[in-house]
């Protein structure tokens, strides 16, 4: 396995463990990143709590979300809104879907997330999904390659997309702007409901939306919200081991973890 | 006493630790299994706040809930509520009865639970039971034999039962059925509540709710939210110590924990 | 010192840090026990954050809330609310004064706080007191005599009173007594906030109230829920020392922590 | 480096690392302090998250916000914020700059924040501003002169500002008060917001915000404060180490942590 592929799928595990830490995923919901070299395949764990995943978790699919190996393991049964969205969608090289409980009210209610501070401006648009509109009553799983089709219609060349009764799914072009933008999708939304209980919601502008999301997704600031979520999976003990790959060839980039020689321990 | 029963008791302390993490259970509710071999019995824990409880601490009831051999233990005064249930319910192996802070609020103004989104499918139909309505004014709990009965009444068919300014009372085939129904009702309960004070709750419909239940409760999915809320258990330092039949005999089925290599401890 | 006063000492701090542990006390708020053998005393710590005091912090005041011996310790400048209630109300043996953030929003908007389930009973009716009325514009703080004994008068014969734009006051016959009316007043105002933003709020009735109260003083339930708050305590590493006295004369009430035996430690 | 400004920096890292242990700081947002010998210069980390600088960190700037020395570090883009806060007004020492949760719904609402207990009316009047008022659309980032200066004069002669669709930016004479007057500002909005949902806010009166605000701006309610956050920043494992000036020079001012001795550790 090349190094930069090592380094890849160490990222997928890091970026997990901070959407767990920051309350976006749960026992449920699921990560993907894209094969940087083959863009027909992507990477996602076996099915288990996200959380729990390590490297050797992960699976490799083609674009059908079937696994390019034969494997044992269980798969999620909804990885094809991943493959459906990379096949509609060259752009995009990393996926997250979630049912976090800041956007949930927002699938139950109806109502339209619109930015309402300059961080989460990388939202943009957020559309709304319900599979029954096409597929009447399911189990409300996207698990056919014609519902994950169907979603990745709805998102359009959006980033978010608000599936209705059920969770959002959050794409961008790399792990580190998928996570600012599905971490800060979910502060808007917290956000966005109290300022709703406050009898009045007062949006950015589209020039607004553009200069602010523009300015943020640039590594200056993924980085940052990055190292600092980081830290917080690193305090709470729960930070994979770094690749073998990362270990032996690649200097860490972030500077060793300052709190190691602060924090007391007993 | 038979290594399947040690486990079973295990497993019962497993899931009231689990429902103590997960911000269920506190200082009061309680969680019983029915005797696998005796379905007159149940196992529950003597008079206690519920995440304190051991192994060592659990008693055997018949289903008038009454020891079946002389204790020293103080007894939970509403113990009814899990016998008169098993007697209801003779496919009811596991009963919790709680105050969650997520689902008090519909007991205290009575508005209707219901689910809005596929996990929590497993909830159904929640009725309503108001103790004052059949027994006039009392201290609120459920002690006598009658009173249990009456709330196994209301509960008639379903699986979650809401006691007006009291809790709520939540019955399961198994043990992890009953963590997941129990978990996800509170889950449940959070967010409708958040969507309510959007203006509009949108739930799912009859044919979503019996596709999108039949689904949960398979084993893939309780095992799948028990694996992750075990993890935080075992992260909090809380896990009891596996069964002395458990470890001699069974091996484990989940893999030893990732993060006891992962996690850096000083 | 005889050592049941030592205990009494230690039982105070062990409320305190509870109080702490369960978000009732923050940097402000204190908490203070009457002498058992001379009732025209009671101890409470020096100024500082309650939950940093240890025993050695304790003084020993009059009802005039001023200490029976020299001190260099700067002290509350509100410890009158303490002599005064204790001046009044000779069945009370425990007081705490606090601004916990489930409690202000009643006194910030006058609503009524009312029982809404069965746990908080007794908080039994909850007047307002309001410094503006009889003092007009103070600093807020209830440093004169004058008013603490007015804050005592609107409290009556009852247990809460809620100080408007400031925090609210519990009484106790017990330092335990006090410590569960503190606790399950702050569950029930933070309920019944979710209860009124449901639109309807269905309290206890008269007698229910009085049946429940009664029930839930007994200590039966106060221990069970002292023993469960220990607990966390314990598990946050935040436990006071055992007094000496306890040490060597009296044997510990609970069991030894069975946390102690599984909690994994790495 | 006199060792006077040795221990001014290191309470700037133990104030930062107060408001993000109390929430008011995240991946974003910044504190700084004026220089205390040349008012014409102030300290403020390089950029990053605020919670991760260490005293190396921290970089000397003229008060148009320019580095003193050379320098490699990537500065905050809105630094502007505290030099121009600094000139403009002479008796401000410290600035903190935050997107705090609980203020940020004002900013979106529009609703006026108020003093609604004692313990904030240092907050005072807090105005708002609106970047869009004066410069149209832009990234909403505070990043020239002439905007810090526009800021800076919506502050006027208050201590606090809402930034519409932003955040917030609040001032003090020292790096206590600033850090009380932030963390307290916070709590004020979330107690108002819950308030609010009761459906009436009674705020203090101006007799009342004049002399509250004379009281908790006094040392000891300020210190009471300072080292009960210093006190969960420890128990935290997250408080910086000492300065080597500090250690050589100067004794602790607060007693050895308590905590130290009767925590359990495993």
């Amino acid at each position: 396995m090349p190094d930069a592929i090592a380094e890849l799928l160490h990222e997928l595990i890091v970026a997990t463990r901070i959407l767990a830490s920051q309350k976006v995923l749960d026992a449920f919901g699921h990560v993907s990143v894209r094969h940087p070299q083959n863009p027909q395949r992507y990477f996602i764990s076996r099915h288990q709590a996200p959380e729990l995943a390590e490297v050797s978790d992960l699976v490799e699919l083609n674009l059908d979300s079937e696994p390019v190996k034969p494997t044992q393991f269980r798969l999620y049964s909804e990885r094809v809104i991943h493959g459906e969205i990379y096949k509609a969608r060259p752009e995009v090289n990393a996926v997250c879907h979630h049912h976090a409980h800041a956007v949930l009210p927002f699938c139950i209610s109806g109502q339209q997330l619109v930015p309402v501070f300059h961080l989460p401006a990388v939202i943009g648009k957020v559309p709304f999904w319900d599979q029954r509109d096409e597929f009447g009553d399911t189990n409300m799983l996207v698990v056919k390659p014609e519902e994950g089709a169907s979603l990745a219609r709805a998102l359009g060349s959006n980033w978010m997309v608000l599936m209705r009764r059920h969770g959002a799914t959050v794409a961008g072009t790399t792990l580190r702007e998928l996570t600012f933008r599905t971490v800060f999708g979910c502060e808007n939304a917290a956000l966005q409901s109290a300022a709703m209980a406050h009898g009045h919601v007062d949006s950015l502008s589209p020039g607004e939306i553009a200069l602010s999301a523009a300015h943020s997704v640039r590594p200056p600031s993924t980085n940052r919200a990055w190292d600092y979520w980081v830290r917080h999976v690193e305090n709470a003990g729960l930070m994979p081991a770094a690749s073998a790959a990362k270990k032996s060839s690649a200097p860490a980039k972030r500077a060793k973890p300052r709190s190691a020689r602060t924090r007391k321990r007993g």
